[in-house]
């Protein structure tokens, strides 16, 4: 075996979330984060998805530990489903142990995983690998990028951070340890490329400060706050900030319940006693005594703030004299969802302060001064650009070439399923891969493969006609006429007719009529071979069918055609 | 009958597109704009929306007219849908006309309708209204505000405005006509509030041609802009800047050549002879000879630039050294598709340019101070916000109220379908009606009802199982074993199981097999009554099926029962 090291990512390029990395060396392998991704395909049943792990499989005996950078979804989600086909030991730090944790038990993996906590500084032998973890800043706490010692060379994997000297909680990003690997040689820099395109310096997690106290010193009646429940410095922030307003804090929606009560019992949230109450007492107080922290951010039709704009959480209403606040950036995709929410919530007669209003929200990651401070701490011989779209990725290696000196051919583009070789001397993409993706059921369990997922988008598009076919066994004669249920089809069941009950929509209207007409003659015309053979006839009746309804109605249902023999 | 005015918004308030509004007085009711929207249905094989029709039926013999503002598909796209139910003269200008006429064909509707092309101040009579059409700018040209007189007073109509004093093509905006009525006194503004959320002025659309020109300068490879086909001013810079930089202009995609040739026949586009070039002249000439005016600004997958970017667009792909400029925002929505496409493009090698980094693009609507301009100069006694989201309308009032000092009670939020109550003092909705919407599918010709989309949802959400049945007419006995085919149903046919060919993937799953024997067992143990009566029977077994698919992989899938009796 060539003494090469081969880094592939399973997800997480090219896409926003669902952060994976295989790193292979000999039969060692690495796998770096283990994050969930947000599909397009939310309108067929799916809301995440995960790496397709078939990649995976067959290196199964070469898997030796999983590494968390952090513990947001999009870099932890897909554990459990990860650990449920290679249960191999975890690292990560306290916090995002905590978060696994309450994942796992989830899907009843407790007891059966072995997580290792780590501390900043740390360094864990596993193998022919030697990782250290690196404190960075960034939304979340306990982040850590990731220094992996290996045969042919020192690889710094940033995972998410963004360089915040004064975050609220916690230590400052380790920028000396970055300094320190660059002048002991880095092979390579795998780098957050998630702000890319922003020009300057992400602002510290502190930055938001001052808007809130404006915010709360103008508040005549509730305020409302809905950020992410992961935004652990934010959180916070509004703890503090109601507390020196006088307020007191009902925590809101499921994950922020999860969240709050993970970083409080590891120390990692600073909550005076008496500040939080729960619903019940809260909805006792006066106007300019409580603040709700809520989920919902997104505009996500089940979360508190949606619940509460439009219909009621718990008995809890949007009002007149509210101040909500959207401490949060919109995801894209999601704009419309929280456009139509923030309407719902004017319409109720509050204010609304968005981010584009006042600095309620900064990002936790790596504008392109972050990046320069980052790239030059590390001095990489090759910057490998991760954690983004494309257009993040490529903004990210122009940043580079153009403002930090580094030659075209020290940039390395990756893709998912690349498999990037690096020997010490040169890195090239040797082989691609196809890795794919998994969805996830909105129950948040059960995989659905990418067949099913075809399937319904065909369904959704033009709906489905069901064709029940009965025939001699002996003469192949038609037995009794042709049974046609349509369902989701235009110009089926709506031409004016009127719908009958039950599930057919076909009783009454002409062209169903006809459509059987047609089904009949296809059984009658047909060979006596293709009669014979239930493979044949349906091919053949759903290609007859096909045809009419197509030129009745230009609609390309699915058909389905089911053969009864009696 | 009482003499007030009705305003009822058939859609266009609380959304973005679908603007349609029916005035009426008496028994004589005008149609102002006929708009579509863009649903976000459009996973289910639905492109766009029109307003539901059913609340003009009521009125048909009302309708006397349908005025339009301007030839954009968010006010126009229905016509034909109209038409076809209500075939009353249409007002319009000469260049709406032109883009009408081109709908109208597809339609097959010319010659059966009599289209009034009207100049700017025209006053035209109709019934107990006067309509004065009033010079606006838009990123469209020969658009109109309305000024309405009715018995009892006047109401303006703003259609999609900004105050441009210096547009490229035709006269700046009319504000001496506005401050006219303003003087003479205006009952209702019904004003434009897509940007009323943006501060400022929004710059006159004249203000790109310095970003084009430093584009057009530094570029040492093709240039392939990409813009609204419908933004007439942007086509004639980009047309006059590759003049002036001696760059020939090939015109790609059905709607930009449409549009191009709709403005240029009726003389709102000045094309100097031997500009334009044909695809196959422009392939044949060197890459700093040629601009490329291509549709897909939003990423749709069919039009030009994603085809250019990602496959090949009649034999043109984006290639390294292209500069590719995105002049035109991001509609809310499009964002993913957009962002897509943008790392297609990058991973061509091209330079691209986007709105946010420099300015290829400006708004065709409203901002705060144009709206103060507007609202001054008309001085109406009520300010209705139209067009737009809810934050929209909530931020136009807020706007009007803090800084144009309009009281509350004269601001009039309405939603569709509100019947608005006007009698010359006193504006109230005093009724609301339930308008909905009609899908259009996306061969852009079809009607399909929501029922169907609803369908549509269900199946997309967690698939399709058919279930057949076969029982002996007389003794209610089963006669063969029942069939069952399942489409888009997580766990069934893909547990490991092999999936047999043909339509059915129930073969070799225990599920299946399960399955039938539930089924069988309904139908074995069925009561007499209930094996008379098919819609029992069906219901029967359906439910059946249904609680055991649900208790084993936990998916409620679409139960489509059959029952053949022989």
């Amino acid at each position: 075996m060539a003494s090469v090291l081969e880094i592939i990512p399973l997800g997480g390029i090219g896409e926003f979330g669902m952060n994976c990395m295989a790193v292979r060396y000999g039969d060692e392998m690495l796998i770096l984060d283990a994050g969930m991704g947000f599909p397009e395909e939310s309108a067929y049943g799916v809301d995440v998805s995960i790496p397709n792990f078939a990649f995976l499989d067959e290196h199964r005996d070469a898997i030796t530990a999983i590494v968390l950078t952090h513990g947001h979804e999009d870099h932890l989600g897909a554990l459990p489903y990860l650990l449920k086909r290679f249960n191999v030991p975890v690292y990560c730090s306290h916090f995002t142990a905590g978060l696994a944790e309450s994942k796992l038990e989830e899907h009843d993996l407790m007891g059966d995983v072995l997580l290792h906590r780590v501390e900043p500084r740390d360094v864990v032998d596993i193998g022919v690998f030697s990782v250290e973890f690196i404190r960075v800043s960034h939304s979340l706490v306990d982040c850590f990028s990731l220094g992996i010692k290996t045969p042919v060379g020192t690889i710094i994997h940033t995972g998410d951070y963004k360089v915040d000297e004064t975050p609220v909680i916690g230590e400052p990003i380790d920028l000396r340890s970055f300094r320190r690997y660059g002048q002991d040689g880095v092979l390579a820099l795998l780098s957050d490329s998630t702000n890319a395109t922003v020009p300057g310096r992400t602002p510290s997690e502190r930055a938001v400060i001052p808007a809130f106290e404006e915010i709360f010193s103008e508040a005549r009646g509730r305020i409302i706050v809905a950020t992410f429940a992961s935004s652990i410095h934010r959180l916070q922030i509004v703890l503090d900030v109601a507390q020196q307003f006088n307020r007191h804090v009902c925590v809101l929606g499921r994950s922020m319940h999860k969240n709050v009560e993970v970083a409080e019992r590891l120390g990692y949230l600073d909550i005076p006693d008496g500040l939080l109450v729960s619903l019940n007492d809260a909805k006792l107080m006066n106007d300019r005594e409580i603040v709700f922290l809520v989920t919902g951010s997104q505009g996500e039709s089940r979360a508190a703030l949606s619940q509460m704009a439009t219909q009621s959480y718990k008995g809890l209403m949007v009002e007149e004299g509210d101040t909500v606040v959207l401490s949060a950036r919109i995801i894209p995709g999601n704009e419309r969802l929280i456009s139509r929410m923030i309407g719902f919530i004017y319409k109720r007669g509050a204010n609304i302060i968005e981010e584009k209003r006042r600095l309620v929200h900064v990002s936790g990651h790596a504008s392109q001064e972050d990046i320069r401070i980052m790239t030059e701490a590390v001095r990489p011989k090759f910057v490998v650009p991760v954690h983004g779209e494309y257009r993040m990725l490529f903004r990210h290696k122009e940043f580079v070439k153009n403002h930090l000196g580094y030659a075209e051919e020290n940039i390395i583009l990756i893709e998912n399923g690349d498999v990037l070789e690096l020997d010490g001397e040169r890195a090239m993409v040797v082989d691609k891969r196809e890795i794919g993706r998994t969805f996830i059921d909105e129950s948040g369990f059960e995989e659905i493969d990418s067949e099913t997922v075809r399937e319904r988008k065909q369904l959704a598009y033009e709906g489905t006609v069901t064709v029940v076919v009965t025939i001699d066994e002996e003469s192949g004669e038609l037995q009794d006429e042709p049974r046609i249920v349509a369902r989701g089809v235009r110009g089926l069941g709506t031409n004016g007719f009127p719908n009958p009950a039950g599930t057919s929509r076909a009783g009454g209207d002409s062209i169903m009529a006809d459509a059987k007409r047609v089904v009949t003659a296809s059984i009658t015309g047909a060979s006596r071979q293709t009669l014979a053979d239930e493979t044949l006839l349906k091919e053949h009746v759903r290609v007859e069918l096909k045809r009419f309804i197509q030129k009745q109605t230009g609609a390309r249902p699915v058909i389905l055609p089911i053969i009864v023999q009696v």
